[in-house]
């Protein structure tokens, strides 16, 4: 952390985690850097996940404060996100197939989480159940202050046999399109505007950028655009994606690097490659006469320092 | 208008506009410029219209020559396009959300009409009369020489709570993905050879210009490429235009810029811009040796002053 | 052939064709040029092709070894995919509406068999029938060793007054947006892995090079990029291709160069924009000292004369 002047980390981490690894660390005087844990509920909202019912009733039974069913659901959610921010965390990530969001009744979605739970269900009604499911965590970041990043279109474990050899998360996801502007509007009619609402967005579908993401940034306060996700170590599609972006919404609705890696000693370089790349997009703006060479050395600070702290809230 | 020398300005305008001020303009033998009137039928065929009822009925009655129904309808709409022509214009235009077209026998259309009207059609039935009305506009358009200019994929007035306050168009519309290829066969297969038919497509989904749009205007004589709607700030991406459809269609497909304002004091900056842009991308196929300086010299007039005169009929 | 220096050549043929042709230039020693044949089997697996049925009958009556229905259709193809390789093919062509892929159990593929021949069945279920028949050509290559090249997306004969007046393939095909990661996730999930099993994806959406076809091409050791089809002559398309694709796949699953001409004498024009455009990339790379100039020059070997021989086992 020294040696690479690492400022903040930010762990992925389970809702049920108690994380002890980080209250240490919190506890340790002699660590000056801030690492901290993020809330992942994937495995309790994803109706498609390994042993959903499980995970569900584990968590239920954990911090549910005694109800059940639906209501000690999104209790013990609420609960585990309250630990997490006490634990120091400042955003809950969402891996989500679609970006579909849906307002549904409390009624109408207790009796589709029990069946989702007991696995009688649809493929619709689990489709639905998700997608309720998004707009809640919605509601809850706009409750207790989480920054919500929602990271969709990645059809994860995409090759059964690798699925069955070395099991999930193993290097076999692989892209779809994407649709967040009918998808996210429920969502966004609602909390679009919410003070205090942070909603980063991230795609592997560039197509996304000019046509979709933009524009809601350009619209929403709430709205942030995530850094070029998978294309994080790819100048080219790094300067396609604020090729796309810019002319749409300026330089200040950008969600900052954020470098989505599991290898430690990958961090100072990938961040080097986007500060290049940055400087790179903002060089060719000065060639052009689009921007003037003082506003470029403003706008690199903006993009490289302020930007992750302010979607993030640092 | 004379001190940005406007040689012609089209305004929107609803069917049922006397179009006075038009006519005025033109008795005025002191004002030595065209303003022209566009006949813009959005409210009275788009099913999801607000009062499309009301509207429908107040068209019958000003135009529809004693007949009711169905038939009054597209009595009273020919007529309203004739009083624009009369007025000066030359092109009809069409917000729609998707580019479907679909050719319905009449006796099924005028039974759709009855339903659409009286608010008891299902979304499907409200989605095929749209686009047979897609498709009788283009009849239309066929018949009287308007040209016809088609605006799809806008998710209009997005948020709720800034529709409740400040009411449609007020800067919340964001752009969907769009199909061109199948939605438009119906109306193509009967009209897209039809002699003097013009249909100038514009898109705010990008990846439909190399895709879809190109090789529709490169087969169909009567399809033109509307300039980037959306991006006629945007330098890059009037750039991406460029170079997304000319390897396709060469320069003579382009319907001309359109700068779509709604501020006066606009449109010599953005003609200024357009044709900055569209003279960087020939600068540059000039230094790739891929034009040569005189041919460049032909093609600028082409695409500034040429094609705008061809697309529009003007 | 001599002047051009062209080293081999690839028809693409009907599978019932007896390849005369071929085998003549095979006995002929004074030709010492490679002419191989293609299988191009879409008339018997596409159910909307003309004549449908009568292909499949006489298919089976040439090749069916005296089998009958579903059986004697599969044991005709592969029939005469062994003629076709005796006669010195090493490619099995597939032009394909979607790249939908189905595995179905071979009772319920023999029953959808016999619907669809004899007309009787649902527009689903003639997708089901196409879509399983993908797979089993799939099945087929890594029986027999044909490399696999599927061309999916066209939106064959659009216009119908120039199908009534000229016939098939005349210019007139506009392409469709394309869905690669679910459509072929169940044919590469039990063929993607298989050794010596090469697909070669060629594609008209350009949305598809970055999203979908490199990671495929990134993970499964069968899929290679095909050269961007259309936009064979278009130079700007070309770099787009190599820049979407390149900081994923790197150079090396690329399919070669496949100029898809109908013309003789725009074979050697063709191959020398691809090659000029292919070094024209390197050279920015290069002079963004990204890659270095030995490196480029072992690069343009490898995309120009080892891609193609790798990818069709030439």
């Amino acid at each position: 952390m020294d040696t690479f002047a690492i400022e903040i980390l930010a762990t992925t981490d389970d809702p049920l985690d108690e994380l002890n690894a980080h209250l240490s660390l919190r506890a340790d005087a002699t660590f000056t850097h801030r690492v901290i844990p993020t809330f992942r509920p994937d495995a309790y909202v994803n109706a498609h996940a390994v042993d959903f019912a499980g995970n569900v009733e584990r968590l239920i039974a954990l911090a549910g404060e005694g109800r059940q069913g639906y209501d000690g659901y999104l209790t013990a959610m609420r609960s585990r996100r309250q630990h997490f921010i006490n634990a120091g965390a400042v955003s809950a990530d969402h891996g989500v197939r679609t970006p579909l969001s849906l307002k549904l009744d409390p009624m109408e979605a207790a009796r589709l989480f029990d069946h989702v739970r007991r696995g009688e269900c649809s493929e619709k009604e689990r489709d639905a159940f998700e997608a309720h499911m998004l707009y809640e965590m919605a509601r809850m970041s706009v409750e207790d202050g989480l920054v919500m990043t929602v990271h969709p279109g990645s059809l994860r474990n995409y090759h059964p046999d690798a699925f069955a050899r070395f099991g999930p998360d193993t290097g076999h996801d692989i892209p779809l399109a994407v649709e967040f502007t009918s998808s996210l509007r429920p969502l966004l009619a609602d909390f679009g505007t919410a003070p205090g609402f942070h909603l980063v967005l991230f795609t592997l579908d560039e197509t996304t950028f000019s046509r979709e993401l933009a524009p809601l940034a350009g619209f929403y306060p709430s709205v942030y655009l995530g850094s070029p996700w998978w294309f994080l170590d790819a100048p080219e599609a790094m300067l396609r994606f604020r090729a796309a972006v810019t002319e749409t919404t300026g330089f200040s609705r950008y969600g900052g690097f954020v470098d989505d890696t599991r290898a430690f000693c990958s961090i100072p370089a990938r961040h080097n490659v986007a500060r290049r790349v940055e400087a790179s997009f903002l060089a060719r703006m000065v060639v052009e006469h689009r921007i003037s060479i003082p506003r470029a050395r403003e706008v690199i600070v903006e993009l490289i320092v302020e930007a992750p702290r302010r979607a993030f809230k640092l």
